[in-house]
């Protein structure tokens, strides 16, 4: 009896220091910079401040696990929009396909000016010249076999600049804000103004974030069949939600059915969603990333003092509202020790 | 040395046998009977096989954690749906709530009859008529105003013949299929044909399924501003998703964007994500609650050579292609041994 209970008191020792041993490390790690791309600043301190005090059991701002909901804008937020967002690239290649297909497409506007290949005529094409030719490559065919054909385009097309897939132009510091929300519970969305099919092939390997966590800009589907009887969902050329400016939050409530306590863009087309988000009780996270590197990546937008472009426009207005909101305006600039992880 | 190298072999030893312990213990666990409610035939063993077959690694038909997708028809599927839909009972008792103001509504069709409280009248409106004292009850607030409505409702209303909330009227062996599906890594989705913000405020405490997935019957959302200027989203009297018949796939691909592996229903509305469910690739299981209960429940549908109802129609046609599909029809009289759980 002595013997065993002495045993006994032996392995309670060792298993302390073994638990002791586990509780170090884990503390240890749990101690290891969350954010290692993003240099000391109020940007950073603002996403900490925000995680400890909505996920610290006690804190009068504490949020229910259930709740920790999170929005991302993907373009010019999440990955480089410049000079021109990636389904946009998508669509315009996808009319020389689409020509091939149907020949007489060549002789029409604004498709005849998209197979010129004349940029600078491309680059004065309308928005209306624009919707419709988004309506001929997102829309007419399957989801199968759409989300077939951007599959495959996006393992192969490669930003002009960097010469390297569009899905390797991430923001490493944006990743690891993605990142270090999901390890404290946060379910992190994209809202895009995308299309959201397009988004949903690709986001599980560049963000880990799931199709079903992507909410975008939606057309009209229809439910038939094939000609062998098998069923198939078509997607018509009708607009269902368009994820920008007020689409934002529509679309979350939509799809998500929650107010975020976090969401982050970066132009206009947010700033509605950060506006509803702030809205909310307790603490909440809103914040803008200014494209002011004009170095590592770009600088554009009105509040540059640079003129408006194509794609995410910051407006004087916009920087003007998000300090008087206290929304965290981050600068690639300053608040970014890396832009890309392959730097 | 020798006396450190024997404490180590002897803490090894107990290591092992504590560990052997802990494998017993979750082994023992893993073969508890996830499906009590459940009597032994060919459904229960169809779910079985199914999660099995999905989930054991190396399995031919294996399926990724992160593909593991489940939807779930509500009304008459999870929850008793006769003699009428949970959500167009509250339809209907808010009518009163809406004419106290605006009386002027009194005299307007269908809502006075609705007013008059005449059980024999009110069974003989029409589609239409129900649409119009949906439109007047499920829009022109605001989703907070919505929710505080159905949250305060859901809590006081009760089934007239059990004379218990309509949360307590679930399907205990569904909620046990929801729970075994869980543990076995799929996501439990809702897909209903009733209003999606209606059941999004009681799916997590009555079924586990949290808001953002519920997929229902939507209307248009409109973002403005309350006369504070706080942001607000108004429910308007546009539909935007009909999450019946083919709307339920085209809703499942709209908000979940994957194709289920398994899909739970009980009537026609539900014929179409039976199908799309099981026009994918590897193990699929596709199943239809049958109310062939009388006495513990319901029995009602032409497949019961009953007439047809106000709801859930579970028609001949629809049972024969069950059949021919391998559909598992569920029987309520055979395959479960208890209904509810406070039976």
């Amino acid at each position: 009896m002595i013997s065993a209970s002495s045993d006994f008191r032996h392995l309670r020792r060792q298993v302390f220091v073994l638990l002791a041993s586990l509780v170090f490390a884990a503390s240890a790690l749990a101690q290891t910079d969350p954010l290692p791309s993003w240099n000391d600043g109020a940007a950073r301190k603002a996403i900490v401040e925000f995680v400890k005090t909505t996920t610290t059991q006690g804190s009068p701002q504490f949020v229910a696990p259930a709740e920790r909901i999170a929005t991302f804008d993907q373009d010019g937020t999440l990955w480089v929009e410049h000079p021109m967002y990636s389904f946009v690239m998508y669509a315009l290649e996808r009319v020389a396909v689409l020509a091939k297909a149907k020949p007489e497409l060549t002789n029409v506007e604004p498709f005849k000016t998209v197979l010129s290949g004349n940029r600078e005529a491309m680059a004065k094409l309308s928005m209306g010249d624009l919707e419709k030719i988004l309506a001929a490559t997102f829309t007419g065919m399957t989801v199968d076999e759409f989300s077939a054909e951007v599959t495959k385009w996006i393992a192969g097309a490669k930003d002009p600049r960097w010469k390297r897939p569009y899905t390797e132009l991430v923001y490493q510091p944006m990743q690891e804000v993605l990142q270090y929300l999901r390890d404290n519970g946060y379910k992190t969305y994209i809202v895009t103004g995308g299309g959201q099919d397009f988004v949903r092939q690709y986001s599980q390997a560049t963000y880990g974030i799931p199709p079903e966590q992507v909410v975008g800009t939606a057309g009209v589907l229809k439910y038939g069949y094939d000609k062998s009887g098998k069923p198939i969902l078509r997607k018509l050329p009708k607009l269902l939600l368009n994820d920008n400016d007020t689409g934002k939050p529509e679309g979350i409530q939509l799809m998500i059915g929650r107010r975020p306590h976090a969401a982050v863009g970066n132009s206009t087309g947010d700033r509605q969603m950060l506006e509803y988000t702030g809205a909310g009780d307790g603490a909440r996270l809103m914040m803008l990333v200014l494209h002011d590197d004009a170095k590592r990546e770009y600088a554009y937008g009105p509040a540059q003092g640079l003129p408006n472009t194509k794609v995410g426009t910051f407006t004087q207005q916009l920087y003007d509202e998000a300090t008087k909101k206290r929304w965290i305006v981050v600068s690639m600039k300053n608040d970014w020790k890396k832009i890309f992880s392959f730097e």
